[in-house]
């Protein structure tokens, strides 16, 4: 199952790593620590809206240019499979909503 | 200044209104505390993403579409005025971005 700070952690990478810049870098920019930049990138820890907007800032980049390219994937994910259903599935509708889906 | 947390928690809100439902109610559905609920709608608490989840399908609203929701409206912040400008002013690009806007 994916969760959203996975997707943010994919989408945070994906930039600093397109930008050549190193975990260290960023890190230090922002003024955060390298290992929590490190536990935000592989989704270990949800990021607070300060330090999203920091490590934004870092990378130059637009917050609603990666809340887009988060809530793009989160809608090809919703789109494809029950990936989103909850931990604990008590909530059925998710589920008959991706069979629905794949019924389709 | 506006946060990521304030757009989400008026996003909510907005939903769960047009929806004519209480705090109580949806709160109930998601299995989280009322208070709780209500700190997420102020824009008071971060949300986790289990329990965004958990809110998304008390209001039987896909996710991707809440963030898409917030993602335009931040933009819109971006767009128009330097409100995003981290609480401690350590990143003068920010300033220096909606200066330009003023400008242009």
């Amino acid at each position: 199952m994916v969760l959203l700070r996975h997707l943010f952690g994919d989408a945070l990478r994906r930039r600093r790593q397109h930008q050549g810049r190193t975990l260290r870098e960023v890190a230090g920019t922002a003024r955060i620590s390298l290992g929590y930049l490190s536990e935000v990138e592989r989704g270990h820890k949800e990021v607070s809206s300060e330090l999203l907007m920091a490590i934004c800032t870092a990378l130059d980049l637009r917050m609603s240019e990666v809340m887009r390219e988060v809530s793009d994937e989160l809608a090809r994910w919703e789109a494809t499979d029950s990936a989103l259903e909850p931990i604990e599935a008590t909530y059925p509708l998710a589920g008959d909503r991706a069979a629905t889906n794949v019924a389709a």
